[in-house]
């Protein structure tokens, strides 16, 4: 595993270094039961700030969930503090992405203590989901997430090329309901017939505005059809992006010795000739 | 056809032996009638089950629908004595996933005699539609089956990355407008939101629940572009998988000098050590 | 092109040869021409039924609907009967798929003559549509409509393992709602609440029956993101059957000289040693 | 960059050039700065028109987006100009789709001046939006958008008879469900129902029409189930076309001896003739 900026540099004390093991890592045995730990409390904490959410449930249990929460909350600054104590660089992950989502997962339940408006703090704490990711730290995920994500990276011109034409095709078709439809039908302002053309385009179709006029149902005909055929686009760009990895023929590079390329990432020989691809490994052929 | 765990070990006596070749085969011209008439069997059974529970029709045909249920109960149940008779292991058939579907789908008639409660019986009674994946022993479709049953195996840990997402945007989204809209749009509570997000991001959009503030239609708006294209990621991650079991990169033969594996299926030499892969090709090796 | 069975056998008379290669054919410009005019009128005549069923229209126009139809029908007619003069094998014709849809698309409108019940009429006489898959005859789109087929007809057994199995979730999970939800939430019977999970599964969600018990709608949702992700399936089918398609991997023969295999369907030479593949072009190397 | 047809041709003075590079080119720096200032101002104007559609937001802001739409009208005149001025022919220019674009985007502001009727000067005015795609001018995204034009480009006939097979069902399952359900159902006529048909197979699903008789409904899970299905098509073409691209697939260069092309990237011998496809691998054939 590669370690984050603020977990690298010189070695720690022994028993800083352990701590580090265990909390950052997954390697170890007690590594990974740590980060196990870590992903059920955050399940079961989301549970109960979801739960607190029903108001009938607030009513007959409203005692029991306050309790679990400050539970889960003095149990995550715990492990905040664990975590600055043994990091490296404590400021470099403080300003980290999940630096920020642990500082923000404890901070509300806090707060609560002296400002009102619940509600929005219910939200900010809510956002402790976002340390679930962590588990894609674990060896069965963290590879399979990475060509997940690098395919994701490869194609982000070509999707944002994507948005850019739905946007824009959205806007105009927005506008023609507007004008055709017209404020009498629901269409009652460009910003509205937009977020229709978005919910008609996706193919989600809410119906709490549908076009009435057999003009306006003929152009809703056509954006449907459009959306159900530009979908093919981000699945063409994703599906042949990861055949492209899957396939590994993204090694552009050349075999010295014969010269044909067309070999996998992987590759140290060359599937042809059966010579190495790189100088470094010279030794190993026979 | 590879014999289940239960069906493996000594030969049994000639009419058992011939027995199990038609219950449990489907090489045999017998066999294969058998599941045919199996098949046919439980589609008509499950059909009835669906009469029996639209009133109407209960209360003009209701007494020839318990009969035919009856008919089918009976024959379903000679059908699992004669399976426990003919099959090597039969504690292990009982508790097999089969087995247990065997038996869900002939006692919960039987339970109506003594007990009332006859709608949850009629679900559990349904549940033998899952014996008609029998179907897929039958020749032309176990290669096939195998095909995308495995692809789906070689991507779990993807599609499980995949659905942690969706699980993860959805809730924060979900809380999002929970507050945006709040419990005077029908955004109740947060669970309700999340389903909403669920609703939203698959593009389903039954529309009982939809945002009506500007602020909120915009978040909706987003998150509908998101799982427009998010959908691309199931479908580029089995789509790969499938074209990768297509084009033979599965060639599964390891290395008989380094015994590594995951060559291309054109490839003459070991792409990690560079010795040839097959014997029958040594004098093209320099 | 390859002449259906109905047109092939011996020369005819000189005259009908020529109408033959005017009426199916589409390699001479007049064959060419006659397709395009066909399309147009029925394209035409398909668009005046259309029209003729909103009331207003007919109204105000039926009388020149009513004239247009019988111009197109007795059009349609003489064709028909051009076609049955012309062809080598008349009754084989008349039996073959588009025989019977060419007579389907005049007969309904001299029936409208004697017996009433117009509405069913329509519905025949709009069957004519059709008919443009003649168009797929033209040139510029008869081998990408093979292409499409061929892909098809491949994958057909692992469509059918697909919808098998999704109509297996959908009676298993409607059933489930119906006992979940009951007959007071519009789950009246188990046929319409399998209607509902199909209408949920395929993400159409029209909104006409949607759970609205929290454990309803929790299944709901892991229905919704299992539909969601099985779309995957039949996509990533056809994708990597068209992949496997276009990159030709399907000649599966070895090269006669070096034993390579993985050559394009359309190569007469090894792409690895240059020899030729088959042996009828043998004279063809140097 | 390829230029367009109406900026070829002899060298213009100096100072024109220069102007021409700034304006049409993104490859200098004072260009790529034009083209970024230009997108913002078109998707500032385009919010100023959205914005100015709402009532309400008209009411207390109308007189300050009234100003906003002159200045940017004023702006974009004169880059309209500088356009005509620095253009090698200015009037193919003008009837080109982006001096189209460029010209309607001007004049509707100042046709109400004399002419009332804003509602549809706004629409046309919004049409500016399509200027936008001048972003794909730029280096980042003109690959980008190429290889997803042409992959388009490429299957368009497929794309064709993909369309025509779905306008045929919508139109034979649209009149079916005519009949089926009836005008008491809402689907008062065939266009009316063919409509329906296109939201239900699109997966769209607003549920302002839906069937509600048993064999309607049936029909409808038929047709959803159908829908949900044949997404695989476009998407398997699209997703094949790009493959069948990132692969290298589309080697463009001829076979020297035989002047054939569409060879694989890996191939080393024409697969047509048998001939060596480079100079430098000649010693290896035989």
């Amino acid at each position: 595993m590669v370690h984050p900026k603020f977990n690298q540099g010189e070695p720690l004390s022994p028993w800083r270094e352990k701590l580090n093991e265990v909390i950052f890592g997954a390697e170890t045995q007690l590594g990974k039961a740590f980060d196990v730990v870590l992903i059920v409390s955050i399940l079961l904490s989301v549970l109960a700030i979801m739960l607190d959410s029903v108001s009938s449930i607030r009513l007959d249990y409203g005692k029991w969930l306050w309790r679990i929460e400050w539970f889960f909350t003095i149990m995550f600054t715990v492990e905040y503090i664990a975590r600055l104590v043994c990091v490296r660089k404590p400021l470099l992950y403080v300003k980290s992405f999940y630096g920020l989502v642990d500082l923000l997962s404890v901070i509300p339940t806090y707060l609560t203590l002296f400002i009102s408006g619940a509600k929005y703090m219910l939200v900010i704490r809510i956002l402790r989901v976002l340390r679930l990711f962590r588990i894609l730290k674990l060896a069965e995920y963290v590879g399979e997430a990475n060509v997940l994500i690098r395919a994701l990276t490869n194609s982000r011109h070509k999707i944002f090329v994507f948005l850019y034409t739905v946007l824009t095709l959205v806007v105009v078709f927005g506008s023609l309901l507007y004008v055709v439809e017209g404020e009498e039908n629901g269409f009652t302002s460009i910003p509205k017939s937009v977020y229709w053309a978005i919910v008609t385009l996706t193919t989600v179709g809410y119906g709490d505005i549908a076009p009435s006029t057999p003009l306006g149902q003929f152009i809703a005909a056509a954006i449907m059809i459009m959306g159900y055929g530009i979908i093919a686009v981000p699945t063409g760009i994703y599906s042949a992006e990861l055949v492209r990895a899957y396939t590994g023929k993204e090694n552009n590079e050349a075999c010295p010795t014969c010269g044909q390329s067309g070999h996998d990432y992987d590759a140290d020989y060359c599937k042809y000739c059966g010579h190495v691809l790189e100088i470094e490994e010279e030794s190993a052929t026979s």
